[in-house]
């Protein structure tokens, strides 16, 4: 059967994350697996995830992978998708993949971007996209935190229980704050990420930023490998999966 | 009494606009007074806005004044203001105001801005702030509609009905049009709007970039005064407040 890969873009405000482990509740992959169901004449189609993003947490780059029965076009699979899901998700690009493709087993890294409004009012225009902390963050404090992050580690301190990952050691190729008029984006790449540990590394910066922590307590929690050592994650509205990255040999 | 000045934002999404004339539907107005009158305890403070924003429009600038019986210090107000609204209105500065302020008939002039997402498909995260139009415009018959509207004209053509102005005669000191990746950025600002008169300006470069109309035909409609001659109106969901401008004199 034909393998389908799509880049799926969704305002998670509104879904219960990617998939659920509890039955009837709005998830992404469900709406996909519901589309692609009608676009099929009925019967389940399985759709692969690249990354299971959580409750309110939103993508711009989000890669899916799945087989149909019948060939259709890249663009006529994109439209017709479009017709059938809700408008908080929607397919940016539709394609062929190569034999062998899997949304999640392929990826060889994921960028997210995590948005923080710091400080006086909160904008009503930003309240879906952005989280928020009603004081300002010391910029020094919040880009030394950001470099602990960096290179391979251990980073059991920042995954939340109940994931299924074999093991908690990544590599973080990317860790890099920028400074905006109302607060900040924190970029990060790695070639995967546990449970939560996206939010954990924002609550990190945060706690460090505002001064609740050194950042060498900070350093001393990451190598504790002990969730208990850990502040806080921050809010999942901040949060959006942006990128999938593959081989090249997968495209 | 002292006079006091705010500046609002809001997510205009969930209102039926600054004010109605409906009993009982959800305006930005209402939310101001029913929280101003718990501050006041009680009894009916009446507020003036400085545009009258329709429903679906959205602020970053709405100026409003009004009366309080107590003095109180412009921080004070706006943290109290804050803690009564909902979310998606916020008062993002609170002051005294000179004697004599009003919101409305002291603004020399306002900037509006409109988001326009051309082509492709509509991103999820853009819903609320952009309008979309599934087709591109061609750029210069764009920026040639924009700059029919500079100056001193009568937009009688442009506004629609119900509205209190006494003449339609206004002065366009800026019409912008700013082209980005997903679509436009059209920027005006003028010594006064008619209603619904800046969502008619982009509904007329819309008409002019899809070539539904020429620029020269687009002219004759203006000249007609005579609003059935003139494209529809553009979708509220794209239009900011993002300033009004009052004299140096009355800050």
């Amino acid at each position: 059967m034909p393998l389908y890969r799509v880049t799926l873009a969704y305002d998670g405000t509104d879904f219960q994350g990617w998939q659920s482990q509890r039955a009837g509740s709005r998830t992404v992959q469900g709406e996909l697996e519901a589309a692609l169901g009608r676009l099929a004449g009925g019967g389940r189609v399985a759709v692969a995830g690249a990354g299971r993003t959580d409750a309110g947490v939103h993508a711009e780059g989000q890669v899916a992978s799945f087989e149909l029965a019948r060939p259709v076009a890249g663009p006529d699979l994109r439209r017709a998708l479009n017709g059938l899901l809700p408008e908080d998700v929607r397919v940016l690009f539709a394609s062929l993949a190569p034999e062998g493709f899997h949304a999640r087993r392929s990826a060889v890294s994921k960028l997210y971007r995590y948005a923080l409004d710091c400080g006086g009012v909160r904008l009503p225009q930003r309240r879906r996209f952005a989280a928020f902390v009603p004081y300002a963050l010391d910029p020094a404090a919040v880009e030394r935190a950001a470099a602990l992050y960096l290179g391979r580690h251990d980073f059991a301190s920042l995954a939340s229980s109940g994931g299924s990952a074999k093991t908690s050691v990544r590599t973080v190729s990317r860790s890099l704050v920028l400074f905006e008029t109302t607060g900040l984006v924190y970029e990060v790449a790695a070639d995967g990420f546990l449970r939560k540990m996206v939010r954990s590394m924002v609550g990190g910066l945060i706690a460090a930023g505002r001064g609740a922590v050194s950042v060498d307590e900070l350093a001393r929690a990451l190598e504790a490998c002990d969730r208990r050592a850990w502040p806080a994650p921050a809010p999942a509205c901040g949060l959006t999966l942006v990128r999938v990255v593959y081989p090249t040999m997968l495209g």
